[in-house]
């Protein structure tokens, strides 16, 4: 047995050598495969062992109770809960008269290798049964990202120093066994066996399942069909029963001789179609697969993967650490969005179980300004599915007694599926974030037609929400009274100056897009100017005496936390104290106020960013994963530029390195895509602004070049930052107005345009609750 | 069968002619009898048909699980939830071949009366079964106040006009059948058939039965002994099984005969008492009883009620439904907390499941103040109870976080059993409430000793809860932020000003009574004067604008609830809106403000208390059967009289009438004290200052007399309202100063002094929230 686990460094691909079977579930995270579609966690062939079985379908779900000690009016009563679906990744080998299984024999090498480039997972191993005979296997296994419905395997068994007999076993296993999450029983008896079969098929070419979901009635199919190519003799024989199909081959392989098989797989899953139908859609999509055959399906995947990083690839020079991690992280994101088409991109895009599987509001403000910026279709498909569940939202809206639209807090398919209101229904930032996702991809795209046809109502319904959750106060200033904004360590608060800020650009920007398309929203004039005068008289906490703005109106005020008497082991604090508690005193889990200076950084002086980030910099205690980043980007944009490098590396590792102990139910997709913003909009200081895009590059001390590549109206930008001096290029696309530190210059087409980058200035250093420094100063500095 | 139903409007009972079968759960309840340790529902004696069985032994409980949709720490994993124990209420009656069933058969006539003098349930009907044969039974029902263990019932059946065979079966009946209560399905299996039969004896003289409850593991006994008076020739014979215990008896009647049987019946419960033990203690108690028979318990019961009436009633003249419903509210008071005997007085007494049997804040608020002035030593018990659980409300403020205690706000035996922490945990003033009622004891009784061995104790911890609640502002005043007043359509918001005044009262009583007992409590003197401090520095939150108190910090600066389009089937607000809306908005459940304004009277100038009156009343909504008492005594107070009438008539009739539509479930017993409070405080005016006792007497125009009685510091003091003076007789002790609408007089001992009572002010009427009038009102104006 190897023990030792290691994750390698490589520029791009995660190599992992050894195995560790305590972190089987946190490599499963890291070598999920997905394509916004069909997610694999990198579960073993054989099944066994496992931290987690996962194979998902973006959006397939069943209900789960919501139970409460004390209901209320317009709680919800029913949750929804991604299912793990019918496993197709399951290739068991029997040598001789052992089975594989890494646990017991002699496990000589075990090696996977997750690849940026060709979007495979790729895994070597040599094994000798117990009763020694000696097999190594090589696994290929892929889910496209140009057949949306297809995954494949190339499976590949060789004898190596005797005669062995094989036999493989690959299946379709509907129902898997889970481990028990240790949750409400109720909870988990409703998601206990979650499909219920409906029919099976054998034919000539492989095997089908259809199952049905009992309470959502979602039905899916999955299909496999086999290419095998092996020495003389092998046999082959199929077997389809209703939670498992088989094919097996057994053959008998002297030494140097070896078995291949080919698993193509398809999946397809749908509220409405009929089973037939559906039965007809996946063998279509297994007809395809087989049609290009694996090598067919790599190219693609390859020629794919290329374009993605030719416009969308961060070099970092100086830390092959961030540059692995870095990559790893766009390369996750584009897993969870590549092919998403109009369904949600979860939090942990299709990876694991974590959090049932449910989008919050950090899918916009992290997620979609980074896919905006490199694969825009993929950010305007994730839009699109939010109008696509704006009559859900109405409805909601209407149950708690406002206008327009209340997107839910998480859900899987629209329905509200928070069962704790404080962190949940009055969260309403959710809506402004959507809102500015969209105005943000318009501005990125320029894309009228989407603003027209998707951002529009967007901005519309959202835009009659704020006029109905705010109020005029007695001063006539627009409050916005008893919401949370996005630390959940505060919440119920009267103006939240993060929801305030973006709900005055929601309502900003839906008289912007009613006024850029006339007579499409059928907006009264009366009710734009009503937005217009509400969003000028936003009012926007500040307390003077200190010279910072109050995350919400009175928060200074309140008593600080006892930092200095909370020991490490006492993080996360809502573990360990009650909400009461937290909320009440001056103790940040992730940046608010401080996220609102980067969205909105025309609403603040620069000597304001400097001092409040110094004030929320000392009470934030990073107890989300939702908050190095942004913490990153304000670092830099205050002069702290090796504070920001040492959070851009936290929320680069999260996952990589564990960092939150939890990547095993699944990626934290928007600290991922957090890595990109840390190095776009925090060493290179992208904003938009109200009139062009700017930048203010600066490279911290660790690192010697960075260069990033951003999609801006049509246009591919490279940006490079070395010590001194700031490259903008076009790659393509038509002269470029953009600011660099301020400065008004244009790029030219076809051309580049260098400039100096001002010394940063002379900043007092701030400072983290004790213990809650950055993790790479931590790990520096011996104290993690 | 007859189908109306009446209560006969009496001073001195309530007598329900008539039978309606959908209202037999409100009759249940107000034909509930107790003594604090036994409570049985006024259920028919043949057990059906029922509302809701019940019969209930204080703090006897199972444990039921609280679930959460969202967990969080210092949520209370598990609840408690007393339960319907051993039914020995229960004798049903055989005719002929026919059993007695109101349901069945022709019901000539069925009258049941209440009687407050004697105690007494008593019933008379005459049926005539489907088979044509008539008789009558006439039961009397007593749950002794003397004698804290037993009940009784004696039941006379009566041949009418033709010969009949009966037989009467007289029960011990565990794990009664119980309606669904339409909650969470676990929660109700949890609570199914709670009792665990131990062990079950057939002696001579009776049946015994013995249960233990799985969860909580405590332990009861129930027994019943009969004697029987009848014609020749009965027979009786008796039985024991498990859950079933039954002495039937088989008579021949001729016209005009009868058998009337007198069932003795004793119950204990114990946690740590033993099997045997207990079995002894119910056995003696039973032959307690029947050493003194039905007439002996009948007249113990008559003389204990006399002395109560003679130190504790309200005369009311002019009124005469008014007279009955207070006189309703002084016995069932009295029934919930005579003999509780340091355990909890619950929301409903012993008169019915709902809340769970919990105990609230509003015991010590509504309950204690009427007790300490009529059973003052039901008060001293009832906070002796509290005492008794400081190590779990220690415990609690632990882990809290806390210092001192955190007591609980809903309990059964002393566990946090609340599930919503915005209006549990986080409603820390009934810590406040706690240590008021203990000063107010103090104040009422003189009693140094309680003082000393109780009330210092409860004043020290939560004084000391205050401490490491409240905290210093930026400006210097102690702060209490995030905290929930008694209005629960607000919650977690800053400086409650309930909640700060009362914690001052506590800080600064805590300082008194450390300081009447020296070196008692060990506190040191440098945390004296920290209290003192924090009370001195106490933050009041004040609109200057309007000139009014704020109910906490920034409410007045919310938007007002729109009531104009709040059409009444829309209230109880909570049932129809969600809390988010609710809570950041002016609407005012239940008195908050202005409950403060009657507990801390000196802390007001006369102007405020009535512009603060009439802001408040134009936006308190009256959701909470909590409130209309308070409004009385403030609207008396402010010169409103009519309006105080309105509102005590309402708090008066609530359970008589069933306005909340929810008797069913239980009395409201603070609701039942508040309509003492209203006559006493209200139209009496009492108030205890800081200096000494304060009468302000007025009588509304509705009423021609009052007179009630209340004991302070050992005297008998009778005060009696006409039109135009006030008449102060001390009954006995020994002279008594007092303040009479503001002036310091002396009433002599032995003697009486007549006042003149001023004229009230001119004032402008005030104004509730349009369809939230005081329901007396809506009545006279055809609304209701």
């Amino acid at each position: 047995m190897l023990e030792q686990r290691n994750f390698g460094v490589e520029p791009w691909a995660v190599r992992e050598t050894g195995l560790a079977l305590g972190e089987l579930g946190h490599a499963e995270s890291v070598f999920a495969l997905a394509n916004g579609h069909i997610g694999l966690r990198g579960n073993f062939d054989e099944g066994e062992p496992y931290g987690q079985p996962g194979t998902y379908l973006n959006s397939f779900f069943e209900h789960r109770p919501l139970p409460y000690a004390e209901g209320g009016y317009g709680y919800p009563e029913s949750g929804q809960s991604i299912i793990n679906v019918t496993n197709g990744k399951m290739i068991r080998l029997m040598v001789d008269d052992a089975p594989l299984d890494v646990r017991y024999g002699d496990l000589r090498s075990h090696e996977r290798v997750l690849d940026f480039r060709s979007g495979v997972l790729t895994r070597e191993l040599e094994w000798v049964s117990p009763a020694g005979k000696a097999v190594r296997v090589r696994s290929e296994r892929l889910v496209s990202l140009v057949q949306r419905a297809v995954a494949a395997v190339r499976y590949t068994v060789s004898a190596v120093d005797q005669p062995i007999l094989v036999v493989v076993q690959s299946e379709l296993m509907a129902n898997e066994d889970l481990p028990s999450s240790g949750g409400d029983p109720r909870v988990e008896a409703a998601l206990l066996n979650p499909l219920r079969p409906e029919a099976h098929f054998l034919d000539d070419s492989g095997v089908t399942l259809l199952h049905r979901v009992q309470h959502s009635g979602l039905r899916m199919a999955a299909t496999m069909a086999h290419d095998i190519d092996g020495p003389d003799g092998f046999q082959v024989h199929s077997s389809a029963q209703p939670d498992i199909g088989r094919t097996t081959v057994v053959c008998r392989l002297q030494p140097g001789q070896h078995l291949r098989i080919v698993k193509h797989l398809a999946y397809g899953w749908s509220a409405s179609r009929s089973m037939s139908a559906l039965n007809d859609q996946v063998r279509a999509a297994r007809t395809i697969a087989r049609y290009h055959g694996f090598e067919g399906l790599l190219d693609e995947q390859r020629r794919y993967l290329t374009d993605f990083w030719a416009g969308a690839d961060v070099e970092i020079e100086g830390d092959p650490q961030l540059q692995q991690a870095v990559r790893f992280a766009l390369f996750h994101v584009l897993q969870a969005g590549a092919r998403a088409e109009r369904r949600a991109i979860g939090a942990k895009g299709l990876t694991g179980p974590g959090y049932d599987g449910h989008t919050f509001w950090d899918t916009e403000t992290f997620v979609l300004p980074m896919l905006s910026h490199t694969v825009p279709e993929a950010a305007a498909d994730a839009l699109r599915w939010r109008q696509s569940i704006l009559p859900q939202a109405r409805e909601r809206a209407e149950q708690l007694g406002l206008k327009g639209a209340a997107f839910p807090w998480r859900t899987v398919r629209g329905e509200e599926c928070s069962g704790y209101w404080p962190a949940g229904t009055a969260a309403f930032h959710v809506n402004a974030d959507i809102a500015d996702a969209a105005i943000r991809h318009v501005q990125a795209t320029g894309d009228a037609g989407f603003e027209r046809d998707v951002a529009l109502e967007l901005l519309v319904e959202t835009a009659r929400l704020w006029m109905s959750v705010g109020q005029r106060g007695p001063d006539g200033t627009f409050r916005i009274d008893g919401v949370t904004g996005p630390d959940e360590y505060s919440a119920v608060a009267d103006n939240n100056l993060y929801t305030n800020l973006l709900a005055q650009r929601n309502l900003a920007g839906a008289a912007d897009a009613c006024e850029r398309h006339p007579g499409r929203a059928a907006v009264p004039d009366h009710e734009i100017a009503s937005w217009r005068a509400a969003a000028a008289d936003m009012f926007l906490p500040f307390d003077a005496k200190l010279g910072v703005h109050e995350q919400s109106e009175g928060f200074t005020s309140h008593a600080m936390w006892d930092f200095a008497s909370t020991p490490v082991e006492k993080y996360p604090l809502m573990l360990h104290f009650p909400y009461f508690d937290i909320y009440r005193k001056q103790v940040v889990k992730q940046a608010d106020l401080v996220l609102a200076m980067q969205l909105c950084p025309e609403a603040f002086t620069p000597e304001q960013k400097a001092r409040n980030f110094a004030y929320y910099e000392q009470i934030t205690v990073r107890d989300s994963s939702l908050s190095a980043a942004t913490q990153a980007v304000l670092a830099a944009e205050t002069g702290h530029l090796g504070l920001a490098y040492d959070y851009v590396c936290e929320t680069a590792q999260l996952d990589l390195g564990d960092l939150a102990g939890n990547t095993e139910h699944g990626l934290h997709l928007a600290a991922l895509a957090g890595a990109w913003n840390g190095v776009v909009a925090g060493f290179g200081g992208l904003r938009h602004l109200s009139t062009c895009l700017a930048f203010a590059p600066r490279l911290p001390e660790a690192l010697t070049r960075i260069a990033f590549r951003v999609r801006w109206r049509g246009r591919r930008l490279q940006v490079t930052i070395t010590p001194g001096h700031a490259v903008y290029r076009l790659l393509a696309g038509d002269d470029l107005d953009l600011r660099h530190h301020g400065e008004l210059v244009t790029v030219p087409r076809n051309g580049s345009l260098e400039l100096p980058i001002p010394a940063p200035p002379d900043v007092e250093p701030v400072r983290q609750p004790p213990g809650r420094e950055p993790l790479a100063r931590r790990v520096r500095e011996g104290q993690a």
